[in-house]
């Protein structure tokens, strides 16, 4: 791994996803800020939020950006060793709650995807795998379930290295393993 | 990869499935066809296809097959260099639609299995991953789950590449990677 | 493999877990006990546990444990050459049946683990992922779905080999496939 290193970690809910993005980003550099995408509005996700912070050492500096990825990233990756960004998938949830304009979402993942690529220092993105599971019966929530994918999907080309996880077991998916199999 | 290579494309919603399946196919010869399941019966579905025909060549004919897969691959399969059948997930939706009877959709599964293992030339297939979510509420769902759990199962054992896709990456799960590891 | 092997074997709905976890503990020796956690209640489940112990040889012992794993493969793994356990999720679900403190719970979940690690002879898990779906509308869904990420990641922790299963194809990710990619 490098210190320009882009990274998403993806996988279900559970999965070891934000610890293993803690354990990556702290081996990146000292000057660490931790984006949150969470702005809690219920006791379930308070409480989820605060056994993440205990998680983090406090070298950490957290900045709350529940929109605007691209422009916290454009203007504080040139300052620090390492921002690590949890989760996508709530800021796919913020922005469909402010906007039902599906073009303007799309063009906001763009721009992550952009301000990812140029960011100059290492950057880790940890989203969430969706798609899985049964196709859900609401449609508000297919729709979110499609954009959840396309923005993995645009993450995932945007970043130099793809870790997988399951049960807390990172499986590193770009570069593509090689399979010497005949 | 050889042309007469048989395929199986499995993976999450909007994970890259139905692109990768395209270039693979596109490798495999300039007389193709797009088998398409999907009888769109609303907006969304329309769109969805529209999309879908967008991203492939005019280098392919388009069949509309909601049912009978072994017998159009059996039919076709002498007369091209490749078939693409998108997706799996769709025509088991269209026979649940059509009948009630699982011993006839079991071996309508094995059927396939059958035409795509006989098939002189390539077939590739793109199949949903709908097992990895919570068990739904709704029974029909739950056997809808099941079914899809052994289609996969029976079309991966049929074919002799299985890809697993990941946010658009490509994992090739058969023939198994050698796992070096001690 | 060795005959003290602990095996985590993970997939989604009929993946193929339950019949790859019997391969493997067959090759473990001739004294087996199958653990089923399962108490069926109605016709879909009768048939379902039915239809598992039709696809074991009858030499396997079967013990149904709906609550005490740990209790029980302290007990009984002196005394076999290997235990399969099938499955956690559904031990998780009679957990949360039967007390509402999360607390408790967790230390059910690491007394299982102490249990798998401790064990003189095989020990091979069976267990769903259910973390890559939508997330639930219910609570309680959303709760079991957190349990049992946690539960599949202490197991994997506590196993040496883990297995994820996709399509009928066993992919072994821990100890971890070396990528040799650059």
């Amino acid at each position: 791994m490098s210190n320009t290193d882009k990274i998403l970690i993806l996988g279900g809910c559970r999965s070891g996803k934000s610890s293993h993005a803690l354990q990556l980003a702290e081996r990146m550099g000292k000057r660490r800020i931790f984006v949150a995408t969470c702005v809690p509005h219920d006791d379930e996700m308070i409480a989820r939020v605060d056994r993440h912070r205990q998680e983090r050492s406090d070298t950490w500096k957290t900045l709350e950006v529940p929109v605007d990825l691209a422009g916290a990233i454009s203007a504080h990756s040139p300052t620090v060793d390492v921002m690590l960004v949890d989760c996508l998938t709530l800021w796919l949830s913020n922005l469909l709650m402010k906007t039902p304009d599906a073009a303007k979402i799309q063009r906001m993942i763009d721009e992550l995807a952009d301000a990812v690529k140029a960011a100059p220092k290492a950057v880790v993105l940890v989203s969430n795998e969706v798609g899985a599971g049964i196709v859900p019966e609401n449609r508000l929530a297919r729709r979110y379930r499609d954009l959840a994918g396309w923005a993995n999907q645009a993450m995932a080309a945007a970043c130099n290295r793809v870790v997988w996880t399951v049960a807390g077991i990172p499986v590193t998916i770009k570069p593509p393993f090689q399979n010497t199999a005949p």
